[in-house]
Formats: structure tokens, sequence, C-alpha cells
């Protein structure tokens, strides 16, 4: 933790000349942070002891080990490096620098990388760079071993999705780094091949793209494919964030940190998606919608179910936070109870809420099940984050282009731009790296990119395609970003994973990957 | 046709001294051409007459109204820019050029284009690129009209599609200009929602875009949004081409003249389509496929029918030039009768033909189509062209990126890159430049491109995003080939189209198309 503290205080001292304009970039643990307000769900301490009767301890205590872990690896590199600068003029720095990489990093320095530090020093970038790929590519390896203690454990798994009438649930959150733990720890749901997450700078999700993904799904559903998804539903989540500690400075850099529009415009796509599609194959072929909102300094949920007609409204949405506290004191059942009240008075209220079947008010079950999950990752920032993130705005360790990484989510782990192309997904790459300049540029160190696609190994060249794709992508980002690749600053690498998990994140060789001439 | 034999001449001039590396670029009516091998499928005056009993004569005389109308449309232009090239320097130039502007090319020039002619003398690029947009967009005003009187006496509408049992044809040709009068002419099929044409350079169309064009298609069947679709089949088509004058300089640049790579290319990716569909959708999901050959120098056809298994062979095929021979001086009956003994025999030699009802072999039924529709075309090409084209190799007036456009379907008009990003499609752009260069820009005129996309007006904010599209291609464009742009010779409009025809190639002010802000 020692590293950590260090890392702060650097961001702090790095990021204190940046221009103040509303757009949510870098890490700004600043005097207001510390004067923030108190988590609206419980204060520890103030006469409350934050247990709720519905937290489920055991997993929260496997996801803090696991966290911990995992941010223990990617942590242990900055330390590191520290250490190589220390000693990179020293005689014997190779078998130094070799032995604490593999110490303390599981991997090994390419020589070429240490041979010459002796005249002129070291290239800090490049080893960050080839630590944080080692150290992803372990993550990756071990994820099934690392997660195992907690992964049955989560409340929502595939199967509690179609006890609600869900076959497919496809979540495009914002890109932000903050939200890219959502799935295991906001919403305590598991990965697994029925959900899919991508996401958009600002939540902005493509809606051609989505209606293709919902039309393969439903002929997978309908030829079959899909076995117990007859009269099941694809339901697509977008989710908004905002900051309760900094509104104005911490929330949505796409919208300006202006929640409000952030709200509308998440909304604007879901009705536009549910309009293609009904009036693509018939009034009532649409999937069903949701509007998730996360206060990223404290994970608490918001949830917008639709009404009877579809619509979501900005200003009618279930509170977790506010659900945490009222029910705090209370039996479990008391407070399931509570919750289930609540949750049928907001559909109430909704005039219903959107069905396939008349009476089958799946959604407003998985309203239910995501708002008791919540509670145990807010009672978890309580308790293992002092009830609020101690860095509220970014602190990502590398910048990940293309697919999601499933088998890594953990908040602020990195920055996520969804894209297939540089050319349409060139807005969200900005972001990310006007992210990183302040996190790591400006510091001399790198702008690591991963660059990651799937493919189906149901499709004869698939995988050569996406490899293809990922060397195409990391030209044009090479291009884009030309001032910091001809510093030696950006660290690109290419993996490739199979949609049906035969192959998962496989770093490319350059060499093998050129594209093959006719 | 002064004006035609003009700039024949001089194209041969300008393409003299280019080099001759096994691609195809650049027209090249040379000596060679004219001493090219006789049309083999007859050859008038010596002894035949080559009227054959299946033409239908007073279509081909509809069908060289249209070519000869639009052809001398776009050949006006240069005519034209002669006229004005000899008074630029008049005092009454603007009067001048304007009056021929209107009589000529039914458009006016854009007075800034004109007024400093006296000064330094006019822009021709940037008129000649005026002029073309202008005359692309009065085509497709005049289409319906232009097309009227051969429209529906084409042979294969959508209505004998379904007879052979195909509810969507998806057809990719070679962007080579060459191909793109393969539906009205060599295939004499109309144009309907149930045909799409995706051109690629070398025919190596996207198999993942295909998967996912087919799914939809396929969901539309299952859903009832194509009335009559029951039991009917998609049928994806890829369309090689090759030069029966010059096979090593004339064939498919893409390929490097090499007939035989081509055909091998082309069946892998069909191939692929089928599995990938099969693997996902289970066994015997697959679309149908068929492969076509067209010797360009006559619009003869050639069609590989799949076997039983859904393989197809690259040495076996049907051979519409020599089925024109062999049926020349039968009654139609006769004629008849000997190309379907024709097609059994092959279908026999096959082992049989893939089908999805057994015993139902429409793909059969379809060649015949094809094969006998394809008849006209040869004596098209015998009595208009000479036998064999005068301009054998590129003679493109535009270049298409993007979608296709169905209401301008006519040879060398121009070449069409299917695209959805330059990122993706740079290579089939470069190919598209390299003849645009010997075209037009040694000779100093202009490289025109309509960037133009189609959009679902079923799917709500999708006209903006294809106009937005549009402008991101352009600007990629741009940079892409920054040479030619800062010299004032790259000049692209967009253009967007509704999938559902309410609007048509409908022409984007650059002002009205700046990405909407959130």
């Amino acid at each position: 933790m020692d590293t950590r503290k260090r890392q702060l205080a650097l961001q702090r001292s790095a990021l204190a000349h940046l221009p103040r304009h509303g757009m949510a970039v870098g890490a700004r643990p600043t005097l207001e942070a510390r004067t923030a307000p108190p988590n609206p769900a419980c204060v520890p301490g103030a006469g409350q002891f934050c247990r709720h009767p519905l937290v489920d301890a055991a997993l929260n205590a496997a996801l803090l080990a696991y966290e911990q872990t995992v941010r223990g690896r990617f942590e242990a590199i900055e330390d590191v490096l520290r250490s190589l600068s220390a000693r990179q003029h020293d005689r014997d720095f190779v078998e130094q620098a070799q032995a604490l990489a593999r110490q303390r990093l599981d991997t090994e320095w390419p020589l070429s990388l240490l041979e010459h530090a002796w005249v002129a020093g070291v290239d800090m970038a490049a080893l960050q760079a080839h630590a944080l790929f080692a150290t992803i590519e372990r993550c990756v390896r071990l994820a099934d071993q690392d997660r195992a203690p907690w992964m049955d454990r989560l409340p929502v798994q595939a199967a509690d999705l179609r006890a609600c009438g869900i076959h497919t649930l496809d979540v495009s959150p914002c890109a932000d780094g903050r939200l890219q733990g959502l799935l295991p720890f906001v919403l305590r749901t598991a990965p697994s091949e029925a959900v899919a997450v991508k996401a958009y700078a600002g939540a902005l999700f493509d809606v051609e793209l989505d209606v293709a993904e919902w039309t393969q799904r439903e002929l997978e559903r309908l030829s079959g494919a899909l076995p117990g998804a007859e009269g099941a539903d694809y339901l697509k989540v977008a989710v908004y964030h905002f900051s309760s500690s900094h509104p104005q400075h911490e929330g949505c850099a796409a919208h300006g940190s202006h929640d409000a529009r952030a709200v509308v415009a998440a909304i604007e796509r879901l009705h536009a998606l549910r309009e293609a599609v009904n009036n693509t194959y018939g009034e009532g072929a649409a999937p069903l919608v949701m509007l998730l909102g996360v206060d990223t300094d404290l994970d608490a949920l918001r949830v917008h179910l639709p009404d009877a007609c579809g619509r979501l409204h900005a200003d009618r949405f279930l509170d977790a936070a506010t659900l945490y506290r009222e029910t705090l004191g209370m039996s479990a059942d008391a407070a399931h109870r509570h919750i289930e009240t609540a949750v049928v008075a907001h559909v109430q209220d909704l005039g219903g809420v959107l069905t396939r079947q008349p009476g089958d008010e799946g959604l407003a079950r998985l309203a239910q099940r995501w708002i008791t999950a919540n509670l145990s990752q807010i009672e978890y920032v309580i308790q293992h984050h002092a009830g609020r993130y101690a860095v509220i705005g970014h602190d990502e360790h590398f910048i990940c282009v293309g697919d999601a990484l499933p088998s890594l989510q953990l908040r602020n782990q990195y920055y996520h731009a969804h894209l297939d192309t540089v050319e349409e997904g060139a807005a969200d790459l900005d972001v990310g790296v006007k992210i990183f300049t302040a996190l790591n540029l400006r510091r001399g160190l790198a702008l690591p990119m991963l660059v990651h696609f799937t493919y189906s190994s149901r499709v004869p060249g698939a995988r050569q395609r996406a490899i293809e794709r990922g060397h195409r992508v990391v030209a044009a980002i090479r291009a884009r970003y030309a001032h910091w690749d001809e510093r030696g600053r950006l660290h690109a690498r290419v993996a490739v994973s199979d949609r049906y998990g035969r192959e998962r994140v496989a770093f490319v060789d350059e060499a093998v990957a050129a594209p093959a001439g006719h």
C-alpha cells in the first residue's frame, strides 16, 4: 500500500496544474475530496454499524482478496520500476533487474531493455509496458483460479437471469475505467456466454451494431442454439455514471460531467434500439431495455425500469443507497419485504413494466435482484474503502481497445474503448489518451494499449482476420498518436480471444500476424 | 462518338509509358487488342449471322439506347470541358460556359469556378468533378424513366428468383468497373429489394459481414417480414472475371491477373460463409452459394454450380459462350432443350446440386435462366460492340465508395469499393486511385469520389449516422490521398440512400452534415 500512497501523492502534484474545464480527466484527490459529503447509505462510526442483514460478508471478503491480489500485481510494477531506477547504473544491474522481475512480477525483462542501461539509463516507459502486458497475461492465465472463491457465490448467475426471463444481457457502460468492475462488483453478476459488455464514452452505444447483435441472438434462440431460451428475452442495459462528491468534475467526461445530459442521451439510444427492431421485425419484437446509473464514488446503483410501453424516465428510478439506509436496522426478511414493496410501488407508479407476456414482470424481479446484490457492494465500499473511494477520479493502468476482457473486470483497471476501427472510435480513444496524458505520459511513463478482438471459432478464417484487424488498429493508433509513438512512449500489443472460450486473450506475435497476401 | 474516339486516343498516349507489371490498370486499347482472338461464341461475317433464336432483340435495343443515353451524358462532360478550355479567356466566357452547361449537361457551374478564369485559367479538375456529380444526380433522378423501356422486360425478376427458390440474392462482384453492369446486362436481372450488390477488389467479400446480413434476412423470413419467402433460400454469389484477349494483363488486378488464383480465393470465401453459418446455427442452415465468372471482353458468363454437398469446383462450370455457339443455328425450342440437357448433364457430373429440399433443383433452374439470359448479352456485345469491347481495360468515370448504386449500373461507369471505413477498405481504394491516376490524374483531371451510404429509415437516427459516416470517410480519404487533395484534385461528395427507397442517392450539403453535439 506504500506504493499506492506514493503514486497518489505523485498524481496529485502531476495533476495540480491541469486546467479545470468541466472535463473529468485525471485523478484529482484534491482538498474538496477530503471534505466530500458522507456516504448517503450509512456513515460508519456515526452511531451505526453499517452491517446490513442482506449483505453477503463472505462474498465481500472473497472479492476484497481478489481486488487486493489483482491490484497488487499491477501496483508492484511501479514499485519495481522505482527500484530499478535506483540501481540502473550498478554493474550487476541486469542480474538485479531480472531477479526483481522474477520475484515480484513473475516475468523477465527482454535483455535488450537492460543491457545498455549503464550508458544512457533504462527506458522506463518500455519496461513499464512490458511489465503491464506480462501482468495482464498473468491475470488472464490465473483468472479462473483467482475468481474461484467468489464466482459461483455471485448472486446473479446466468440461471438467475433466465429466471427473470432474460436469455442475453447486453451491457453498455461508459468507457470510463471506474465502470469496468460493473458486473462482478456493482451488479454482482457472473460473466458468462449470456453476458456481453461493450463500453463507449458516455455509454453512447452503436444502435446499428446492437440491432445486428440482437438479430444474431434472436436467430440463435429461434434455431434452438440457446437451450432454455424459449419465451425469454434479450435485455439491453445502458449504464451512466456520476460522482456525488464532485458532480461537476468527476462525472462523465463525454457529457461534460453534466449528469442530466448523460441520462437523456442514454435513454434516447435505448428507445432508438427498440424502435429500430420493432420497425424492422414487427411491433413487439424489440428487446427489453433498462437504464442503470452508478455513483462511481460509492458504487451505489440507480435502476430506471421501463414503463409498460417500454419508455424510460430520467427522473424516476430506484435508488440502492436509499434502500440500504432505509433497511439497515431490519431483519433480513423485513429488509427483503421493504425492497420488494419499493419495487412494486415503483412499478405501480410507472403504470406497469415492460414485459413480453402480460403479468410476467421479469424486469421488476431483476431490478430487485440487482438492488439487493448492490447492497453488498455499497457496504464493500463503506468497509474496505472508507465509505468512499480514495481515488474518485481516473486511475487506470492501461487502455483496452476493441472487445471487453471478461476475465479481468475491476474498477479503474483499464479504460475500455469498444471499437472495430480507429476511424469510427477515434473520439473514445482520444478521451482515453487524454486520461493517460495526465496519469502516465506527463510523468515520462508509457501509453499502454491492449488491442483485443474476439473472433468466432465457428467461422473459418475469423481468427486470422481478428489478428489482421488488431494490427490494422495498432497501425491507425500509431498514426493518430504519432507524437507519442515517435518518442517511444506508445506501446501497443494485439491479443485475440475465441467467443467460445477455446482461446483467451492470446497475445499475438507481430511477425506471425502479417496479413496474408493473395 | 467523336468525343469517345478522342478520349481513347488520348488515353492511349497517356497510358503508353505506364509500366506493365501484370496489374491491369488503365485502358489499353493497344496493338495487341486489335489482334485479339475472335469471339468464341460467334464471329460476325464469318459465314454466320450471329442471330441466336433465344436472344431478346427488342430488349437489346432498349438496353443499347439506355447505354448510349447514360454514356452520352458522362461523355459530354469532357467534350464540354474542351470547349470551355478553348474559350476560357474570352470576355463573355462566363455566359458561354453557363449556356454550354445548361444545354449539354443540364446543370450550371458555380460562379466561383468561372469568374476568375480570365486571370489564371479555369480549374479543369474542379469543373469536371462538378459536372460529374451533377450527372450522377441527373442519372439517379431520371433512372426510373431511363430504365422503364427494359426494366420489366429483363428475364430475371424477383419473382423469377422466387420461382427458383431464392428469396434474397447477395452478389459480390469484383470492385472493377467492368463488372458494374453485371446485374442488368450480363445477368439480365432486375434490381429489387431482394438483390444486394457489394463489390470488393478480387470479389473477396467480408465473411463476418455476410453472416450478419444472412442472419438479418433469415430472421426477417422467419418473422414473416419477407412475404412468400417460406421454404425459399438466401443465395450468395461471388463473381470473378478474366480477359480472353489479354489474360495476363486485363484480368483481375487484385489477383495479379492470375485467373486460377481469383477462382480459388472466391471459392474459399463461399465455403467459409457456408461453414460459418452451419457451425453457428446448425448443419443445414447455410445459405446456397454459386460462383460466376465473366469474360469482361465479351460479357460472357461461366456458372459454377455447387455440388450436392455445397462444394464448388474451380474447373467445372457451364460456359455460356460455348452454349451460344452450339445452339446458334437451332430453333428456339431445340436451343432450350440443348441448354437444359447441358445443365442436367453438368448436375449429374457434379453428383447432384445443393438444395434445401431433396429433388428441388432451384439452383440448376437459376443457372439455366442466367445462361439463357446471358446469350442476349453475348449477342449485344457481338452486335453493338463489334464482338469485343473496344476498351477492354479500365474506363471508369468515378469511384463509388461505400454502398452500391442500384439506380446506376453500367459497365465501366465507376469503380466500386464497398466499405464502411477507409481503415478497413484502404487496399480496395488504393486500387481505385491507381486506376484513376492513369485515367484522369496524369492528365490533370480530377479524382472524383462519390461516398455513398445506405441507411434504414426504420432505425431512428440512422440517416444522420450515415451522413456522419460519409463525412468521416471523406476525411479519411483526404488524409490518405493528401497528395492529390492538396493539389485540389481530389473531389469527394457524400450521398445517402434509404434502404426502403424513400430517398435515393441524396447529396448531402457539408454544412448540414456536421455531427450533432451532445
